[in-house]
Formats: C-alpha cells, sequence, structure tokens
C-alpha cells in the first residue's frame, strides 16, 4: 500500500451513505518528483458498486513516502509474489533449457528476435474475453501512457512485422525466448510470469509452415529425451468451427469469441458453455450439433459431417501427410475440441500434451492470417507457437529427465603465501589468455578450504603457487581427477 | 489516457475554488475484472499544489474501456517510447554481445543469476537521493503492492544473498545479463530501458576483489577489440571522502548524501554542489578544501593530504600493485573525484571512461560492504560492477569495431515440384536430424527467388529436390561458394 492515497469515496447516488475506500494510485509514486497534492481528502459521488466497502475514516492521509526518511527496515527476501529468483542451479536449468529452444530454432533456420517486456496496453486488448486479457498485468506510466508487461510474444511481432512492411523479405521465420507475465490468482502454485519460447513463420499461407513448426517441438522434444509415448499434438482447424458456424448462420464477427467460449469446455461446467454460447446468438439446437461434432476424434467422421469440398478437411489432410514426411505422424492426432484460447487463430490449431494427462498444454500454436489487419496493417499468412518453461519442466521432473547440471571451472588458481597472491593474479590471466576458466581464490585460505572449494566448483586442475616454485617462474599443478601432480613453468602451463 | 478515470479534484483547503484534473489510475484499467464504480464524480479537498490546473468539468466520465467493444484502430506499430524492438539484425549483435559478456564472465569462473524485472519498490528506495531512485519505473499492481522494474541488477542480488543466508558458501561470485529500467525525459536519444551486465563477488573483505573484476572487464574489452589507447578506468575510494569528512566531524549518516552531491559535480553547476552540501551541515571552509581533494589526480598527492596511515592510501595502492599483476596497469588510473551516483558504495570505487571524453561512463562499480544490513541482513563484504550495453555499442560505432553479422544456415533445401513438398521435408530433417542448419522453402518458387534467398540468408548449399533424382533416393546439390554441384544419395548427405 506504500505511495497509494486512500481515498473516501462516498456514494451520491445511492440512497444510503455508504462510504467506500478505494486505493487511487498516481502514475507514479510521491517520491517520483511528480506534482501531487501532499495531502488529499475526497468526497466522491460514485453509483455504489459493491466493491470496496469498510468504513475507514480520518480520511487526511500523507502519501507515506513523501515524508519517509527513516533508515530501512527488514525487506522481504523473497521475490515478489509469483515472479522468481533465478539463483546458479536454477539458471543452469534456465539456461539448458534455453540453448536447446535457441538450438533447435537455428537448426530450422529461424532467426532471433526480441520486443518490449514493457508494451502499449492497447497491444493486448481484444474483445473476445480471453483469459490472456483478462489477467493483463497493465499499469499506467509516469507519462499517463497505459502500458502492460507483455502477457505473449506475438502482438508484438506483428507490431514489428507491420514497422518494418516492404523492407524485409518475405517468408520471415523469427523465433524469439522472452518473458510473460498473466496477473493471476496464485492458485496451485502458478506463477505470474513465465518464459515462453515462440517460433513464427510471416508469409507462407500453406500447411507446410504448422507442418514444420511442428516438426521443430518434435525436435526439441526428442533432444531432452521426451518421446512419442510421453506427449503427443492434438491438431485441428479453426475453420472446423468457422464451417460450422456459417452453417448455422452465425455472423463472422462472433467467431473469434465462440472459439474462446469452446476453450473452456474443459475448464467450466458444460452448462456454462451452452450459456455463453447461447448469448452469442447462436440456436439451442445449433449448439447441441457443435457440441457433439466438437467430440469428433477421426478426421473421417469429421468428413462424414463437413462433406469433403471444405478448406478444413483438405489442411487437415495435408498436415497429416506431411507429417508423415517430416517424421512425426506418431506424435499428431486429430481433435476437434482443440481451439486454443487466443482470438486471433484463423487456421490450423494445435497443442502439445503429455499422454498421462497430468498436466496443462505443454505449448500451443496455430495460423493467424488476420492477426495484422486487426492492428491496422496489411495482412500477411502467418502462423507460429508459443512454448513456455514450466510445464515442460515438469514433465521432466515426472519423467526424471532433469539434467544434472554442475558448476565447471577448468583451474582453482591459489597462492599458497598471501605475498604471492599478485603472483596468483598473474597465473590465472596467463590461463584465461589461453581460454582456459580459472576460479582464482582471492583470499589467503587453508588448502583444506581451497580443496573444498575445487570440489564444489567442479574445478579439473588445482594450480599452487608457491615461493620456491614461483621464484624459478613455475607452479604445482594437481589433476584433481586422478591425483596426478607435477610441476611446470607458467609459460609452458596449457 | 485509455483506461484512467479523470477526476476533478477542488481544492477545500485554498480559498478560491479551484478545479485541479488529476488522472488517478486503477491498480489496472478497468476490463481488468476489478470492482470499481463505473461512473465516477470526485470533489475533493486538497492542498493547493499549483499542479494540474485547467478547468475541465462536465466530470462524468465513464472509463473508457469499460464501454469498449469497437474492432481496433490502427495502433502505434512503434514499440513504447524509449524502449526497443530487437529485429534479427539487432538482436545479433545483441546475442554478440552478451555472449562476450557471458563468455568473459565464465572464463573467470563466475556462475549466471537472473532476479525478477519487477520487485517490489521498497528495495530500490534509498534516502541519498539518487537519480536512480528519482527515475523509478514504479507501479502499484492489483494486489495494491508498489512495484518497480527494476532500475539495477545489486539490490535483487543482495536480496537473494540474504534470502540464501548460511546455505551458500562465500565467497560468491555470480554474474547476470539483465534489462533495467529508468523513467527519464526523453532527451538526447537516451532510452528508458537497457541491459546490464553485472559480476559481483560476496565474501571477499580485500581488494583483490575489486582487482579481479576490473580485469574481467579489460578481458572483455580486449577481446572486442577496445584497447587501453581507446578506454581507461578512473579509480577512487569512498574511504577518502570518508577520511576527509571525520576530519571535518560530518555526522556518519551523511556520507551516502555527500556522494551523491559530489558525484553530480560535472553535471550541474559547481554553486549549486556548494550549496547542497551545506546542507548537510559541512563548513564553508571544508566544503572548499573538499572540492580541492577531489581535483587530486595522484596517489602520492593524496598521501600527502591524507597521510599514510589511513585504509583509502592503503586499498588503493594494494589495488594498483594488483593490477600490475593482473596486466592492466595501463588501462587505469588515480581520480579523486570518482565517486560514483549509488549510496551504497563503501570502499573502492571505479568507472570506465572513453579517452576521447565523448561518452558518459562505459561501466562502473565498487565495493558494498553494508549494502545488506540496509535491508535488514547481517553484512557480507561485497563488490561489483555493471556495464550497459548502451555506451559500449556506441564507442564500438565510433571506432568502427562493430562486427558483421549476417543470417548463416548450412543448407536451403527446395522441391522443385510441389508434389515433392513432402520429399523436400524428408530432406530437411535427415539433415536436421545430422545436426545441419536447414532453411526449407515452404512454398513452390521459382528457382531465381531460391537463390535470391540462399544468398540473403547466407546458405553454404542449395540443396534441390528433384522427381527423377528423388525416385532414386537422390538430391541435387550445389555448393554455393565454389558452384561445384553434384548428385548424392540422402543417406549419404552430410
Amino acid at each position: 500500500m506504500r505511495g497509494a492515497i486512500h481515498m473516501l469515496v462516498t456514494t451520491r447516488l445511492s440512497s444510503s451513505f455508504r462510504p467506500i475506500l478505494l486505493d487511487f494510485v498516481f502514475p507514479c509514486s510521491p517520491p517520483c518528483n511528480f506534482s501531487i497534492p501532499r495531502r488529499l481528502i475526497c468526497a466522491a459521488a460514485t453509483k455504489a458498486n459493491g466493491g470496496g466497502g469498510g468504513g475507514r475514516s480520518g480520511s487526511i492521509v500523507a502519501p507515506p513516502l513523501l515524508t519517509q526518511d527513516e533508515d530501512f527496515q527488514k525487506i522481504d527476501v523473497n521475490p515478489p509474489k509469483g515472479t522468481r529468483d533465478f539463483p546458479p542451479e536454477d539458471m543452469r536449468l534456465r539456461n539448458w533449457l534455453f540453448n536447446h529452444f535457441k538450438e533447435v530454432s537455428r537448426l530450422f533456420g529461424y532467426e532471433e528476435v526480441d520486443f518490449p517486456v514493457l508494451e502499449t496496453e492497447a497491444l493486448f486488448i481484444r474483445k473476445a474475453g480471453e483469459e490472456i486479457r483478462d489477467q493483463l498485468y497493465c499499469f499506467e506510466d509516469r507519462g499517463n501512457r497505459r502500458v502492460a508487461l507483455r502477457p505473449e510474444l506475438t502482438p508484438s511481432l506483428a507490431r514489428l512485422v507491420i514497422q518494418k512492411g516492404k523492407s524485409v523479405s518475405l517468408p520471415l521465420k523469427w523465433f524469439a525466448v522472452g518473458q510473460c507475465w498473466r496477473y493471476e490468482r496464485m492458485t496451485r502454485g502458478r506463477r505470474r510470469e513465465h518464459y515462453q519460447w515462440n517460433m513464427d513463420i510471416i508469409g507462407v499461407p500453406q500447411v507446410t509452415a504448422e507442418a514444420e513448426l511442428i516438426s521443430s517441438i518434435v525436435t526439441f522434444f526428442k533432444r531432452i529425451g521426451i518421446t512419442q509415448s510421453d506427449v503427443g499434438f492434438k491438431v485441428s482447424s479453426r475453420k472446423v468451427l468457422q464451417e460450422l458456424l456459417t452453417k448455422y448462420g452465425v455472423p463472422e464477427d462472433m467467431f473469434g469469441r465462440v472459439c474462446i467460449i469452446i476453450d473452456k469446455i474443459e475448464k467450466i461446467p458444460i452448462d456454462e458453455i451452452k450459456k455463453e454460447l447461447g448469448f452469442t446468438g447462436i440456436s439451442e439446437d445449433a449448439i447441441e450439433q457443435l457440441l457433439q461434432v466438437l467430440s469428433v476424434k477421426s478426421l473421417d467422421d469429421l468428413e462424414d459431417i463437413l462433406g469433403g469440398a471444405g478448406e478444413a478437411i483438405a489442411d487437415l489432410k495435408q498436415l497429416f501427410s506431411l507429417a508423415e514426411m517430416f517424421g512425426y505422424s506418431e506424435w499428431i492426432q486429430f481433435d476437434a475440441s482443440v481451439v486454443r484460447g487466443l482470438a486471433y487463430y484463423t487456421g490450423i490449431v494445435f497443442e502439445g500434451f503429455d499422454r498421462k494427462g497430468k498436466l496443462r498444454a505443454i505449448c500451443g500454436g496455430g495460423r493467424y492470417d488476420r492477426l495484422l489487419s486487426t492492428y491496422g496493417g496489411d495482412d500477411i499468412p502467418a502462423c507460429g507457437f508459443g512454448f513456455g518453461d514450466a510445464v515442460i519442466v515438469e514433465l521432466l521432473k515426472e519423467k526424471d529427465l532433469l539434467p544434472e547440471l554442475g558448476q565447471q571451472v577448468e583451474n582453482i588458481v591459489c597462492a599458497l603465501d598471501k605475498d604471492l597472491q599478485g603472483a596468483a593474479a598473474t597465473v590465472a590471466t596467463a590461463l584465461r589468455d589461453k581460454g582456459q576458466t580459472v576460479d582464482l581464490v582471492l583470499e589467503s585460505k587453508p588448502l583444506k578450504w581451497v580443496f573444498k572449494r575445487a570440489a564444489r566448483v567442479n574445478a579439473r586442475r588445482l594450480v599452487l603457487v608457491g615461493k620456491t616454485e614461483w621464484e624459478d617462474g613455475s607452479v604445482s599443478v594437481k589433476v584433481l581427477s586422478s591425483g596426478e601432480q607435477f610441476q611446470v613453468k607458467l609459460s609452458d602451463l596449457e
């Protein structure tokens, strides 16, 4: 609550006087050089909305930070709720994972890009009622701009593609690994930030693009030891729904909204789904048929329902045929219930799932051919996926596939005498100049301590700088794995 | 202004009725499911502060986003003011730079860490009036917590060290490369975010630590082609000032504040400096002497003034002696005017500068032995530096040392016939399985287009999948540098 101004808001439009305490926030807190009133009493008229409540009065409250001048008290040593520190052991895992993301992307010829983690809020506001929008981590900055910590990377990518315009040659094949934020209630240990690996293809209308994207994820899985018996991909196309909705006369601009509702099928009661679908103007009959089609798990059955002439069937057939040629047909299956929870998808959609059914979707993606025009750009066919860093680590843990990653240095260099610390520095520099990693002992420590540290950092060799040897330009080397020990001139030390 | 609620605030405590229009911001904008009044008129009593002004009335204003349901208009395709996109060409430079940061850190045996980019605001609020504090990018989140985008990494590191407590063995040698934010006026093209490379040593009280930190920066400079004739390090110690202030009877708790004032010497007029120093209780005489000492550029002269017995002189002498043994004594020089702008430094301070004097400091750091106790932890001796990604790139540009970094893939694979796209996928997969990078042409394109793309992605080979060869399990390969062309069985293609 530090830095907030408590305002007593009273209801003028409601019949009873009912004070509501709200916390209004300044674009920035008082110490940030804003001209704001030091003391503020506010009596406001408002339509009572049932929020807030409570009757705190005595409402002359000074902004705490303005007058703050005391020394700091003990701070909370944990990172803010829902966020993570990455101490070395966690950072090693993160680097291991990200390196696989990046190496696979490069193997497929994709170029790395990034965007600001703080974007204009408008970039993420769509009218479809997505979960991602309701959980936007948004603020107003000191220039009165509505900004948000990005909940996903695709809108920024679309923005950049529009900005680049004709200066780039299509297709673009881009990847990114970036932190994304969502403000959700902290249940079940879900976090408010995660890192997401994205690969996107801009400028290819054919299903070859989606097929390659899935191929890259399969390649990633294989590299980290995940097999087709651990995970699979459910694949469908938004065109299935679109063809059905057209059949039922549902207006095209309701399409995104219907998809979002259908994506909630396993999350909220089916009656709620039906009610929400009803609001969009779909008849009860149509809703029943729609829900039936969504349970279809075979492409042949779908073809019986939709007929063979539509794009949905054609796209899906091509995808399955390409999957065979890419070599991952055992990994994918048709599932009409997959629509994904983002409003902008227009064609093939897919999600990676664990076959034990214990975890949330591991990754998800699809085609979004019309996203650019919602931002005022010319549409370019596009598709991509997002792959978070949370569920995959849960899966690796479960399969006991998390790698053992210790620190590793080649040399630990130590002076045997305080006067030789400069000499040890010279030795460390010589080794580093040769490209050897060196942990230099910076204090005078007993040998026992040095051996303990050498073990902890997994040093390959211990290089000791002693008086007699150093006078001769030599050092003692102990190979820690074998115990082998020898003296060598510094210039000969490789 | 989207999502803000305009409130008409009137002065009750001032004699004249003078409406002030303020923008109050909700912890989140209305669409984010907060219970807030839809319409709000607020008449507030406030001590007039001269801020705001204007007389906008008609103050029943609906929060714009609540009723928003229209399609999106053209958005701003630029990233938010002061932030950057990283299209591939910029990302390659960023990766090149960061890889050098990381490789040097590992060469020195440091472990990588990271912290949340969004931290509790309290972590960064110190009472010394630092520039960094005045430019805090701060917000209130939806849980009414004061948070800030980190302006630097050291406070988070200190927080994590306290949290880890006795579970870690000292010394810690940690590095991080993370994005930092500061909300400053957008003059002279300065940005609101930059990436910073930090290296820190926790648990070493001796100057060997600072000496190694500077050695790592020198190693970095050398790797990227920057020499001692391009840059240098100015070195001093906060203990110089401390010994002077003790001499003048200035209370110890004014120390941080005095350092911040002195750090502004080249940024604001000297009379302003003197005035500010006067406020801290230093006599006019003492201020004059202080400013004289700060102009000292030789350690011998400083010793004449301070005498030889103090820690300041001893530390600095040791540092210069170690610099020689590390092999970078030509890079560093004593300069009493260096104090650095962060309140928490306690000992050696240093900054990297370009010898032409055109740029801001390239990097800076020092010892901060008492930071942990300001957060309620037990103090542990510590030192570190921050090295931003902005000034170094300016310097590299100026020296014409920016690397040429193009995209690079080993193969571009293309079907000569639409029906062979599946076959091309098989070829791409086979090559990728062998670790070869492949840009797969995902559409049916004329050969001319393919050659153009091959040139753009710097492909080493063009692999063509034609009908006749494929029936035989073969492909055509053209080595693009030599023009050499041959047919090969896919299984033999390395």
